[in-house]
């Protein structure tokens, strides 16, 4: 049973890998077609993707889900016309592959150019939310990646369906069906089969919670890219302009609370905390948000008549996708960014200041993917980037670092042509 | 007492990672008087360098090497001297750091640039070579990256004087000595350790045969940037120029055989076989290349009055890295470049024609790291590329493909500069 298990799921990525080296030089326009027919497919079966998607919701793996996770596995027809456009947009984005991103001519006369090429096979393993299948998919086909799609099981179903429609697009065009192939089981043996094939799969591209990134990672022996968790920090400098401070902390925090560029925890300096903080805490609090403050910014909060909470050292480190920020004062620009380097996640932070000094200072001593000056965390998001799109934001620091489009999902290779050149 | 162990190396690495902070914002000056200082501490040390390298020549564990492994780890003068002149070729080339990748002002005014930044803690494991201990970490400081090292137990004294070299150079420039480490001890029990520490260290490049490196890869939950075989095959096409062909195929074979990107495999157009492979066959067994045949090509050769080894299916994959080549004959380009893909290691290979759409089909149909048209593999090389210096080759898809200089050392943040941005 387990070996007949792993027989299919490394014949699938066989064929994977097969279709990917036809995939890499497929034109621009086949992908395109196959795009164009995808989205038309969706449109014109509303009915059996909303029938597979109830058969899911009914189901008893369901019943034990979260209200909000439920709310995501749920499509309507408003949904699917979401859909079908998001993969529309794709066709409208360049295609990054055969981009030459560099170009040199040796002394000895060898041409050698640095050119844009894809992975090659990549496996996306996800949780319950079916539009990932499709989101991952078209990314994958544009930028000329073959991909194996590992959904969870309460999304079964519309996942099903929705691959019948990609391999059905995929034909339509002339491209190999192997190019995008969704795991037909979601038994667990099937999924450590796969993170152990690395001869065949490139990349491993993990999206959902933390603990299944970690197991992920933990048991795969191909590369992955993490996409972990974003404890966003923002830090108001001594010379914050107040009115900008205060409309990047609220945006920041309460705008979209659950998503990871949203901020965890703000640090003030010690200059103008005292003038600043009840500030901020004010508009905070009325917005709903619970403050979990040090001493320090605890002693100013409560004698501005606010009610806080005692921090604990945990809230310093955590990701509460809530109306909670953790808040601390410190004493200098230097402590700041040796606070978030130790407590931070290397997602996003910030610094609100006017003066030149201390933004070149964070900027440059915060390691982390993205550092803003002066403007909300909320706006590292591939879309906002001008990407066009996004697969996920990598807090890994190789390959890809932050928002990922098409071309981070691509690799390179050198073409270097030459007239016979040997080597002395 | 392996508790000891996975504490001293554990505190090591949080050492390093402190390092990296404060190295990622080290001027190039300051890197750079490093390394000078290094260069004139290697030439003012070759009595105690040399006496740690007998040290290590006269251990039981030196005992047991091939008579190639000791060569490589024995220094003489001439060769400490040669040392010294690789760190100070480091100081010249550029500082990847800071460098500014992308620039794009967003309609919403926010202008977001991708800027160069070191990855952060790298761990170099290898094996005898006491050389790579200062090239790798010249190499690491420049890029302003913090380095562990983990060498071999055959070189350890070496490896100990050197890094006590480099730390006081690190010193003497300011920089903190945590910057460059060597692992105290070559217990396996302390890689196993390191190897874990995903917190502190951000990537492992091994350096050395296959199964350290599958070794490395398999038990590491840190990023590994392999640097694997180089089957590198050589297609010669049917409208192949016979001189240029003879050169070539003779210099990727012949020059240095022991090398990653000479070449292992030759695959010869069956419409120019009958009358180039006897040329090409003589001008190697001229050589002393042994040939290992397919049925065809050991036709054409023994009709031509050479002997030919007959070749199994598993010299069509193997890396010689000797004076021997598999040989075979090809039916079209179509079916060089399956053979290739299916058979190679996507490291480096070559066709060779006067037909420009032959080429093309190979350089985009080849999926390695390096296709060359009418030019030796043997320039895979960081030096050949322009690179200035190399790390290493790597045989992987993510991050970096090829060689690997300075820049593959770094990767990237985003620095965004706004005037009070927030997202609606």
């Amino acid at each position: 049973m387990s070996a007949d298990l792993a027989r299919l799921v490394t014949a699938l990525a066989q064929r994977a890998r097969a279709a990917s080296l036809v995939l890499a030089t497929a034109s621009t326009a086949k992908k395109n077609a196959a795009l164009e027919k995808l989205a038309s497919l969706i449109d014109a079966s509303h009915f059996e993707l909303l029938a597979e998607n109830q058969r899911d919701l009914l189901s008893p793996a369901a019943a034990a889900l979260s209200v909000a996770v439920r709310d995501r596995l749920n499509l309507d027809p408003d949904r699917l016309r979401h859909l079908a456009a998001s993969v529309r947009a794709v066709i409208n984005l360049p295609d990054p592959v055969g981009e030459v991103l560099e170009e040199t001519t040796r002394p000895n006369g060898l041409r050698l150019r640095k050119v844009r090429v894809p992975i090659g096979v990549i496996g996306i393993i996800y949780e319950s939310r079916p539009n990932v299948t499709v989101d991952c998919a078209v990314l994958c086909l544009k930028s000329g990646n073959a991909a194996i799609l590992r959904g969870g099981k309460e999304s079964f179903h519309t996942n099903t369906a929705l691959a019948a429609l990609i391999t059905q697009a995929l034909e339509s065009a002339g491209l190999p069906a192997g190019a995008i192939q969704l795991v037909p089981t979601t038994d667990r043996a099937a999924l450590a089969t796969l993170l152990k094939l690395d001869q065949f799969i490139h990349c491993i591209i993990p999206r959902g919670g933390e603990s299944l990134i970690r197991h992920v990672a933990e048991n795969s022996t191909i590369p992955v890219i993490k996409h972990y968790r974003g404890v966003c920090c923002l830090y108001i400098d001594t010379a914050a302009d107040p009115k900008m401070a205060e409309a990047i902390v609220v945006n920041a925090k309460v705008q979209r609370p659950s998503v990871c560029n949203a901020a965890e925890q703000l640090l003030v300096h010690r200059g103008i905390a005292a003038s600043l903080l009840p500030v901020l805490g004010r508009a905070l609090v009325e917005k709903g948000v619970q403050l979990r403050c040090d001493r320090d910014s605890a002693a100013i909060l409560t004698q501005a008549g606010l009610a806080v909470t005692a921090a604990i050292p945990a809230d310093f480190t955590a990701e509460f996708l809530d109306l909670v920020l953790a808040v601390r004062v410190v004493d200098s620009v230097g402590a700041a960014v040796e606070a978030i380097n130790r407590d931070g996640s290397g997602h996003s932070d910030a610094i609100v200041t006017a003066d030149e000094a201390a933004a070149r200072q964070f900027l440059a001593g915060v390691d982390s993917a993205t550092v803003y000056w002066n403007a909300s965390t909320r706006f590292t998001d591939g879309f906002e980037f001008g990407l066009g799109a996004e697969i996920g934001i990598s807090t890994d620091r190789l390959h890809a670092r932050g928002p990922m489009g098409l071309r981070e999902l691509c690799t390179y290779k050198f073409v270097i042509e030459g007239t016979g050149q040997i080597r002395g």
